[in-house]
């Protein structure tokens, strides 16, 4: 099985780490690619980057599926940007890392905490928790007012300052479970966990996991309504290269494999 | 005061109409700019076409902000892409249409239905309805199956389809007022008002008048949370275009403005 | 056009207030007459005194259809006493200064503060909050302790103890808009909005423009279900002059309007 | 103990229906008085009617309370007209019949259906619903398009049409309970219950029943609140009756009894 | 009228209080049962323990049925366990502790704290709160800490350190009225109630009541849907007595009695 | 990594087939113990039922725990009975066939509709849907009134009756995915499969691969709060086998392992 980790920013010291991370829990027999897009933000941290970090991830969902025969996807931004979009162009299934880190925090506690980068992406997370469904299991999200890009720079206090907001966390939200609100903090889930009483969870490996897990059980996305493969039609400017061709191969190998 | 309305997809004939809509209803001393940006798809009908519209979108606002003294903006297109995007990078008020059209509509009757063209948008017209907090007063999205640019095309049968589908969604759904669910229809708004016995919201009229209300009432978007201006970064690619300076007029204008 | 503003209490200085802040923000050419009921109390700040407001509301709504020709209304307290009797009764749209706030609130902010008067009001601002669908966007709602005659007396406190609610709602909310949660603080708008670096919206401005904006599209209450008017019966005692007739001037005019 | 069931419309012949049909249920040594007030609407079939029933029964409130040293009271008009400012205004327990009917339907099935007389009148029925909570209980309100009165006519065809619409209810909305959406209905429960296999709620009697137990446990409503004595104020025209005195016996009747 | 009081642990001191509490507001001519099932675990503090007392309170509930001509039920712990299946099982009505207070508590005020024993049981109340519509009445549910038997102790500090709970719950959590959150609390009520400004509700005064009241206006457990007599099939192993009979006693007197 | 599948009614035709369902979908390397208890009924179709399979199933939890080394658990009934108080017991993650197969359903499609057995435990699926908070992915849960033990029958019409209602739920519902709502349904998701055009989500093989999933980032559940250790006291009657132990194996096991 070949699953392509997505980190839709351009910061490629990142998506090595992402890749470690998924590749440390991913089955035996399942190859990890871990990629960044050729175009858009170095961090994600607003709705405007968020926005500008979906083409690039959407040619590489393209590349996926073109040419890498790739059977399942993650998206690894704490935002899921561009899930929806990556759904109707994917024939496997596309997992983002916070729909992943909350619904499998949802089954081992009562209620989780969500603690991320800038106070600025609370808004975000709570949306998205609203989006799966997950807000009645969310007791907080809590921001360490740390840019996304500190978490990649040695010597920062930035690991200090998390475990400190996951106590605080557990302290005043009446919370059993932490889940870590960055794909940037992926390689902090084994040290937080140890510091804390409480399961911790990181969104690379969980959406990792359930990417295998979909995959495995060939359950694909539905293409019968909402997240049926776009239409075709022209594109123009500076996208004109995401036009997607009628006859195209994509089209027809969707028909023989299912 | 100046209004841009931005319609997200790159049909220009689409573009025109709307700019006439916003015309007929905007107060004395309103200017109306309508405009398609630069790059994109030619109409939108799936979350990848929505997402691929915002590029283009965001260009223009940062446009309006840069060269042109847009005192406020309205996104012409019915899954109000891209529009906290585009409210972190204005300065005065952003309306999406839906947005307009849902919030006037809960306030002229208990219950709406929203009529839209193909049924594969019927979920983002729902995920919007919630977001703005109208799912209370929607009573029903119905799809007429008409593709976008079908509406373009001089002798087809839109209208008559569209009508139907207005009676059937006040016969069977108990609601009390029809939003329209496009840009595109905005020029039937008339006439499908005198075939039905209710209120009928046309999105493009909502949203200039109630760009309009907030521009005079100089409630610009909030800058102290979740939609301040995005921190500079920066952007490679494609999209490097993107990149918002430190030191960038726009930061100086925004002090100077408020 | 003309759009009646109501103050559903008997506090004429207030009315006088109101009306000026409605002729302030409204557009050139249109009319404003404020005015307050024969009947009913000082100030609402109860259940029973909103319940009790209502029918001297009623009475002015119907003059205004009966005898002065009114193309929209605002109900000017903040617990919207009446609204939806009110829209049964009249032609064209009406908007109460709660409900009006709330919305645009939502368009400019991720989540706003109610600052009202007395605390027993919270519950009513809530409910309103739900049921206009604004409960996702309303972060809290504060009291200042204020009856609101006080913010009718020359050099109380008010100013200051109102300024003090909002920045602690800024504080400790989360929230990045005020909303003014009494008619009666229409003038402080300006000063407030001074004082804080966030939007602050006045019901009243709010409503007088959303009701300009409504009449202006000629969005008026569907009268197809729960809204249409009142069937004819007896009424009885205090209350008889309330009877509508069965062929009144008022039904004719409805359908010559419509 | 002395319960107060006021009809909040003038049709005295169902008041005294509605005063049979609670003495048929009231506990031994419970006495009930049944009114209709002084002034209002014949019937209540709208927002209009409804506002306009309030002064009159919240007079006979206070006479409860001044005169006649009430226990606790009723309201039986299925929109609940009043109930907060009849709380405020009372020291012992109030109930409005929707709200213990829909209690009580919730306690002995899995979802009920409301049905009612006038399709306008859903839409109030509704929302007592959320109001109460009881919204995940109700599987539909449904109309016979009768009107109030209607049901007082001898001969009329009423109680065949509202077993049948309670038959599709059954058939149709997958509910378990029936609840009878009017006060006018109280006197058909035990037909409608002969003729259907499943329990039937009159709010009379549910009313009745949870007044004496409120009473009986000394559960009066809290004045810590929201539903505190209104604060005395002058009320002037029409309803200048309704001030409350400062020093009234009211009050000190209040503090006795606590 | 013969009610039935199960308290689901064994505790039979506990139970003996619990009668008496029960006794000291049912109307004259109700006889009250109290027992304690024959097996099962002595105090109920977690989702275990709920568990494992059903099966000990549906042979009461059979034994009652079967044998004591019991015309209603009532379950005497706060986490309601069982309630479903009881019903099911039971000719007359059912009703939970939890249930029955959290329902007049919302009649008698704006919002509501439950006061309960241990911390973890925090969440089953809430859970409750949701399913009966209970939660938007629902300010707070706050522990003391105390082990259930505790409350059995003479000399222990409970009821000291409930009334202080219940104190900190009336300023913190803008409630007024209290719901006491545990079957062992039922003979603190009064005392409680004395020290306090607001109603105190004790579910299993609340439940008799309820439970009279439902059985009164003959409102049984519907049997068309959900809650029907359960199907007739082999229960294997030390449960093997729970058995249904398809012909059995039971099924019959059913017939006779709707 | 060894995997306890319980189903927790007594049919051991039904078990075996779950545990060859399991073992299909298992990673290499993974062992299926799959059981039913020692007491309990031969099937689950009330309230009554699910009560009484609980305790057979913790006690095969607790035989996990103390003799198996089991590292993770799947509850193999739709309605995931006992779920919380598996979770309690358990030192590794507990997962429900339900709640995996609509969890991994709500990330594959818009929405899914359950197919089911009979249409007296629709309730009990919903109740489900919304404590996992997938009720906004539920378009439907429909039922084929076939008693679950046809499902064991060679040569009955189930498969053909559950495939007819599929095709009606894609037909009538809006959903895109369908979930198949009974553990004896496992062996016949391939089936469906092929007939239909969408996703098909069986929970024995969605459980299994997420509680492998789970098991494998050794996320267990949270022992801070409520799903804490059940505390030890005394269990009577049939059911004193259940007491736990104070300084048992159990506990120390626990320290150890984590």
């Amino acid at each position: 099985m070949r699953i392509k980790i997505i980190n839709p920013n351009t910061t490629w010291s990142m998506t090595d780490k992402i890749g470690q991370c998924a590749r440390s829990v991913a089955s035996a027999g399942t190859e990890i690619i871990a990629v960044s897009p050729a175009m858009g933000p170095a961090s994600i941290e607003s709705h405007y980057d968020e926005a500008l970090a979906v083409p690039g991830l959407l040619q590489e969902i393209a590349k996926g599926e073109r040419e890498e025969g790739c059977d399942a996807y993650v998206i690894a931004c704490f935002g899921d940007p561009g899930l929806k979009a990556a759904r109707e162009l994917a024939r496997g299934p596309v997992v983002g890392i916070a729909e992943a880190a909350m619904h499998l925090a949802s089954m081992i506690g009562s209620r989780f905490s969500v603690v991320t980068t800038l106070s600025r992406t609370i808004g975000q997370a709570w949306h998205l928790a609203e989006a799966y469904g997950m807000q009645r299991f969310c007791a907080n999200v809590r921001a360490c007012e740390l840019p996304v890009l500190e978490l990649e720079e040695p010597g920062s206090k930035a690991r200090e300052r998390i475990v400190d907001e996951c106590r605080r966390a557990l302290d005043e939200d009446g919370s059993d479970v932490i889940v870590l609100g960055c794909a940037g903090m992926a390689d902090l889930c084994a040290h937080i966990t140890q510091q804390l009483s409480v399961p911790v969870v990181d969104g690379v490996a969980a959406a990792t996991r359930l990417a295998e897990t979909l995959a495995a059980l060939r359950l694909n996305t539905s293409k019968r309504g909402e997240l049926a493969t776009p239409l075709p039609k022209a594109y123009t400017g500076a996208l004109s290269g995401f036009t997607l061709g009628d006859n195209s191969g994509h089209a027809s190998h969707q028909e023989t494999r299912r």
